[in-house]
């Protein structure tokens, strides 16, 4: 089972509508529709809580390096921290490590881990490693913090709002392909460069202080553009609109983009894609200017609209992206 | 692979030493030499967090109903909270479901996690869920909370201390033989007792006054009275001596153990064998009265000396416990 092949968001989604929201009654909790839990801290803070997991052959592919696999685990948690403004603080780890991982292997784990925990700045709060006859699984439950009632929600975008998205996207659907060994008509270079962008994400956590000043809501793109900016609407009791013309992409993706004969079509695909790990949010248009100057830039990608659902339109006209596999919760 | 193959639990901590306590520098994270990490919460509290996974096969057997599974996974986090004094207050979920559960055994699980939150009094704050091809993996990050530097710690004890445990040991370790089909020369009804114990472990959330009040250090029995007994030891720069007479053994442990030539090894085997979920921890002998008041008892089982190491006696005599497959971290 390649990552292509994981269950749709809208399959997880519904399995936690069903089954575990009715056991999160707590406020701790944000009724499960968001990014992270928010808890009481100390001196004026918010604890912000995220818990991820990775599973080989499902969010990595099968022989992949294990200090890449550390530092993917790390990054998909802290982008949740960075979506929700906050500092990175600790981290608690379970590993099921395969009984073919050697030592060499999971001093590389370990070792992948304490370059990113470095980088970031947080370190190992603790949790549990053990041997396992199964795949390799991990979760991290990542901890960060905010000036107290600072954290940006997915629930607090209005009509009006614009929706912007940081740096560029699709690349990572791209470069999933590319790890399989499509050739997608690029050169090897190109296909190198989208690949990394699937392997290794970017938490965006240089976006924090602009999402806290700036942002009405904001989630990160893990599940895709169009998911993603749907949970924003749907968490806001809104529509959102996004405009598959204004997509920010890379020099790969825009050459890949030229050779695709369904200009919406191959545009639904990288909206729809996983895996980016940039921001997502809701901002009133006069933030705009102040967005745009942001690094990553975060640029008007559609807007938020009375309704529910998510849409997208291309050149005014709306686009069917339920053909690309995407289906909303 | 079964429960009693798993790695023994030198071997994890030797894997923690070399590769996860040079990623824990941060005061939270207590050098990786507790149960649990200890973090500033807000009025006047500390959240106390551990985190702790199950596996399929290594941590209960193929097989088990996934209510039972979901009461294992959050009743051993809940353990560590017991020992470490701390109020439940929510906890993060992690979960790789087999493909092969279909809807109704997922929802069995959630209805078994919704049952045992409402009995210990807390929720469900976040995680996540995937579809494994692999084994079920599941961790549970596990949130409690006590008065500002109430927390019992492993590493508090002090010579003259005596080391006390609660309820019975070694019935876990005898449930497990039952689980996979040995008669133990017991009867139907002792066999079900004592699987019903590896199965279903009691957090002792009850003892959290005591102690707060009495005790200078405690852990939960995860590992084998000796080898947590040992971890406090370690932690509190002294050595542990546990007398094997004074083992609090439940009826059909009593049994069993008449039937077993070699009295010295069997209750080696039940001061070794891991899964019973009990506390042990130490206090100063002025303790021991008000202790064996508590419910479950905590009554003493050895006592806290300088220097090194764990070590069992039984009437007085040196009981080498190598024998039983426990080495000393």
């Amino acid at each position: 089972m390649s990552p292509a092949d994981r269950p749709p968001a809208a399959g997880e989604f519904g399995l936690i509508d069903r089954l575990f929201r009715p056991l999160a009654g707590a406020p701790e909790a944000l009724g499960l529709a968001d990014d992270a839990a928010l808890l009481p801290h100390a001196d004026g803070r918010d604890l912000v809580v995220s818990k991820d997991m990775i599973v080989e052959g499902v969010h990595f592919l099968a022989g992949e390096a294990p200090d890449a696999v550390a530092r993917r685990l790390l990054r998909v948690n802290l982008s949740d921290l960075a979506a929700k403004a906050a500092e990175p603080y600790g981290y608690f780890l379970a590993v099921a490590f395969p009984q073919a991982w050697d030592e060499a292997a999971r001093a590389a784990f370990a070792a992948g881990l304490a370059e990113d925990q470095a980088r970031f700045g947080l370190s190992l709060f603790g949790g549990d490693t053990v041997s396992t006859p199964g795949l390799f699984t991990a979760s991290i439950t990542a901890l960060g913090t905010v000036p107290k009632g600072a954290m940006v929600r997915r629930g607090g975008a209005r009509p009006g709002d614009m929706v912007f998205a940081s740096g560029t996207i699709g690349d990572a659907a791209l470069g999933l392909k590319a790890a399989r060994g499509e050739a997608l008509g690029l050169s090897q270079d190109d296909r190198a460069a989208l690949e990394a962008r699937f392997r290794l994400p970017e938490p965006r956590l240089s976006l924090r202080g602009p999402l806290r000043d700036l942002a009405t809501a904001a989630a990160d793109v893990s599940d895709g553009l169009l998911a993603d900016a749907g949970h924003i609407g749907e968490a806001s009791g809104l529509a959102v609109e996004i405009d598959l013309g204004r997509l920010p992409l890379s020099a790969p993706a825009r050459r890949w983009l030229e050779r695709q004969g369904d200009r919406a079509a191959a545009l639904a695909v990288l909206a729809a894609g996983g895996d980016d790990y940039e921001v997502v949010c809701a901002a009133p248009p006069e933030a705009a200017e102040a967005l745009a100057r942001t690094d990553p830039a975060l640029v008007p990608v559609g807007r938020v609209l009375p309704g529910e659902g998510v849409r997208a339109v291309l050149d005014g006209a709306p686009v069917d992206v339920t053909r690309t596999g995407y289906a909303h919760s």
